[in-house]
């Protein structure tokens, strides 16, 4: 048993230590397409902030790169380790510690998943309405992703509703920042530089959750369209409406299919209507009053007529349940249909029909496919990307997230860059901004221990 | 002419730059009550990034400390100036450049005001909703602060309406963070550093903030209560209702007392009510329609009585509106009559009524007052101090700051440290964290030209 194998020991205890052979492929990898898993030298169950914060003195002192696990749901590869690497693994830190109605937040350790925490706050009728697709997702991997999904629309992304922290630098010190409050003005904002990092500067052991009331009655309004770029052009509509959707996505004819096939969705779309659409509107609503609701969906209805909608089904509970499932669902059902990556790209919302257009012919042009689905509302398009060659693909992509980026987005949204996105941000982001975040993580992590492939990746 | 002069004036132009005995006392301070005014060496106007830009690589190779202005409405002296020093007016840098209704954002330069903003957005019936009492305030201004307002407790403060950046880094780089986007998951969020940063990290020089639709019905609800601490606990239970109050403040007996007299308030509260009244609520409802509305301010009379209220008034049109502007000008109000410091510590707001109780009870301690009204919905309270001793006075505020603290909130909500208020945080703050921020405000700014005096104050 090595020096630093005891040292580790010494501070989770033996059982709580994994190293070599004994590590099981779980921590080998995360849900990102294209990175080949790796085993990790260790991996570390701590059970307190206290443990983590000497599992990273250690690693400052021995530069061990440090991997944070949470549920392992990420698509960037974010939680993929390094061979000589520690995965520190939040799964042991997983309970609520508090659901305070008062304040309306949650006080969380990591390791807690959305599902649980749904559950935790469900009898003070009480909810953390980030929602990414993977409700097995931890709240720590929510922090470090910046998680969205498709409650952003009305509710922001987690950078909205992630309040304060407690966190642990990779020195070894416990920090806390932000609280039980909306606003503070009182030096830098460390909570949300924290967040959205992928493990790359600090890590945290507690997290404070914003937590909103949950609306009695709610609704799925559902609008085939024939022509995709009116899908994109009813979605300011929409939000100017006033209507206050709390989810508005678009899923395209391919990927509808998809989903209607492999998860046996009746949406009772008339077949004549299905075969000549191109897109379809998601429209969710919801209301405190069940009249309040009504007039909202009728209103809905009438406003996509308008727009050009072919027609507008109300989905009325289970077929609306499973309709949203199935599109949280829909990374598994594009991976399973042979998808070779997945991007989240990030673009305005008014300059999406022009970036989908451009996609979809960077795609053919190389004999590929881009498919997909997306948060409408925020401009986020979720596109599964059919291209086996890895040079190819590399090349097509690079062409997809710099033409994101020429239009004012960014090449991810809610997922990250991870490992597997890092190379092409290193290469089209400006240069002063990359040094500049250079500098900022190393006044955090001086040794560099904190996910060194991860963000600041070296090469594609 | 000296050597820096002619450098700057060359930037400028000549007619934009003033120094020594020319430059006008309004430029020596901001509206902060207890700092004298400072006359700097030199005022710059520039026009462009790229002028901004230049001036902070001059400051930088020659060591100049850079104090940015926007209106100079600050409340905590960030706006004062080094004797030393160069101020960067952004007084010339006032365009709104784009209202894009597709993407409800606009993109404006940093000496925009508020009330100019309002009146771009009007016609397309959209706003920023970031409404501090001063609308002479600059949207610049506002991210160096993070401004919060009354509007904060439905639409978020500055942090959350700022979506992107146009900035000057202190070695004169210019670089764009964000976008017309609500989310990105795409390296650090330096949007969210920069917010807030008082002019210490980075200028701002073109903001891209969000706007939201100008819903046609709104109605303000007073309700006076017996009891200070039922107005606070009746805070959480208006969040809770699913009521979404745009505003939910709460103003102390003496403060109403104050802004009747001195602004002529027309309320309609029985006399024997206001006697026996210590503090009132003050409840914002709006929606999109006349019908909706009335029903919540009907529901909202019926929770405030349920929660104890001596009454309920639905204010009208004009005196609705007078009693908001009124509160928005509270400030100019208490510093009227003579208060000695203004500050907005922030708690959880179920620790309001505990907080609030020991700050009168520190005040009256040592002969003091502390009155005032407040973002009740955040936890954000104003409190006018009344000790005119300044050694009396700082130990207060250090035992009011230390406090607020304590139960998990922080020195302030919104208005910033500033000059005056960031000794106190410097005292009471985890060393942790200030070296941390310090090591943050290095990697932006090398020289340390960025308002040196400001956050990181060497002392009391």
């Amino acid at each position: 048993m090595g020096d630093i194998t005891e040292q580790l020991a010494d501070i989770v205890g033996s059982h709580n230590l994994l190293e070599g052979e004994a590590i099981p492929d779980d921590y080998w990898h995360d849900e990102e397409l294209t990175h080949p898993p790796q085993q990790p030298a260790y991996v570390a169950k701590p059970a307190t902030a206290e443990e983590v914060a000497q599992l990273l003195k250690v690693a400052t002192e021995q530069h061990i790169p440090v991997t944070a696990r949470g549920s392992g749901t990420g698509l960037s590869g974010a939680a993929i380790p390094r061979a000589d690497g520690l995965v520190i693994s939040f799964e042991r830190m997983n309970a609520v510690l508090e659901v305070d109605t008062t304040n309306q937040v949650a006080v969380v350790q990591p390791g807690v998943t959305l599902l649980e925490l749904d559950a935790a706050t469900a009898s003070a009728n009480l909810r953390y309405m980030v929602q990414p697709g993977e409700l097995s997702s931890s709240i720590g991997g929510n922090v470090g992703t910046n998680a969205g999904g498709m409650r952003a629309v009305k509710y922001g992304i987690a950078r909205n509703n992630v309040l304060g922290l407690q966190a642990v630098l990779p020195t070894g010190e416990i920090i806390r920042t932000g609280g039980k409050i909306a606003k503070v003005s009182t030096g830098y904002d460390l909570t949300q530089l924290i967040v959205g990092s992928e493990g790359t500067l600090a890590l945290a052991t507690e997290v404070i959750v914003k937590l909103h009331p949950r609306l009695g009655h709610s609704a799925t309004v559902l609008a085939p369209f024939a022509d995709f770029d009116q899908v994109m052009e009813a979605v300011p509509q929409v939000i100017a409406s006033g209507l206050g959707p709390y989810i508005l996505e678009y899923i395209d004819n391919v990927t509808m299919a998809a989903l209607v096939h492999t998860q046996n969705l009746e949406l009772g779309v008339a077949d004549q209507i299905r075969d000549s659409c191109q897109a379809y509107l998601v429209v969710g609503l919801e209301n405190r009053t069940a009249d309040r609701l009504d007039e909202d969906v009728e209103r809905t209805g009438e406003l996509v007529a308008e727009l050009g909608a072919l027609d507008a089904y109300v989905l009325e509970g289970g077929s609306a349940r499973k309709l949203i499932e199935a599109r949280e669902n829909a990374f598994w059902t594009l991976k399973a249909i042979g998808a070779d990556d997945l991007i989240d790209t990030v673009v305005p919302r008014g300059a999406m029909p022009k970036y989908l257009a451009a996609v979809r012919g960077l795609a053919a042009a190389v004999g590929g496919g881009a498919v997909g689905c997306g948060h409408a509302g925020d401009g986020n398009v979720h596109l599964a990307i059919f291209c086996p060659d890895p040079d190819t693909r590399k090349k097509l992509l690079t062409d997809i997230f710099a033409l994101a980026m020429e239009l004012g987005g960014a090449i991810s949204g809610e997922h990250g860059l991870g490992r597997a996105k890092a190379p092409y941000w290193r290469e089209l982001e400006d240069p002063v901004k990359v040094d500049l975040l250079r500098r900022i993580k190393q006044s955090f992590d001086p040794a560099g221990i904190l996910n060194p492939d991860v963000v600041f990746a070296a090469k594609v």
